[in-house]
């Protein structure tokens, strides 16, 4: 069965898509742990991420790059954080969040449940700050 | 002044390496979270990962691929999971962690204090599994 980023990826399910090329999408994670937490995923459906294809990997960070830097724009930050952890979902995935703090990227903390207006508004200011910073 | 990340790169400061290329090297962490938590750091010296230029970000996770693999075999865990916080040393730097929940890759947790008996064997055990699966 399809993982749920497969199905994110053939349009079965709705995301807030922040970017999409042919090997990668990235969109909001739903259950945020601060506001501006986007997913990265690649296309290929592999469950762990050292297990992807090198030439997908060596694509990863370059296309995060544009996203991480409009995170550190758009929300109040000392940096984007990245992290891989990838137990629950068997789909590779790389997690970003502006971070100011090592507990802002503790997976163990609450998430936050933000409206589907507020959802939209994080979706438009990265998209809009990606395509400024290109 | 030069990183401490750069002084280990120079040989001022010793490590227990795991692996180096003409880009990065790969050394025990010494106040790690886990047994087998292992940083990956770009010779390049650069704060924030996403500011390290678009060659050397292509190579990291490949650079880290083999490492990841030997994490998972050496450790008894689910996989080896990876984190970029970057507050305390002004050079970015990757984090490979053997995880078996989202607990593990916490940094607020409190740290472990190994012998250099124990690092030792740690780097041995990593550094003869990156030479089987290459």
């Amino acid at each position: 069965m399809a993982s749920i980023f497969s199905r994110i990826i053939n349009g079965e399910i709705p995301c807030y898509k922040i970017k999409e090329d042919a090997f990668f999408i990235a969109f909001l994670d739903i259950a945020p742990l601060r506001e501006g937490h986007v997913l990265v995923v690649p296309k290929q459906e592999v469950d762990k991420l050292f297990d992807v294809s090198g030439d997908i990997l060596s694509r990863w960070l370059l296309f995060a790059q544009p996203i991480a830097h409009a995170i550190e724009q758009v929300f109040a930050c000392n940096r984007c954080g990245l992290s891989v952890i990838g137990l629950e979902v068997p789909h590779a995935h790389m997690h970003l969040v502006p971070i100011n703090n090592a507990g802002d990227l503790n997976f163990e903390q609450p998430k936050l449940k933000l409206s589907a207006e507020r959802m939209k508004e994080i979706q438009d200011l990265l998209c809009e700050q990606i395509g400024k910073v290109g």
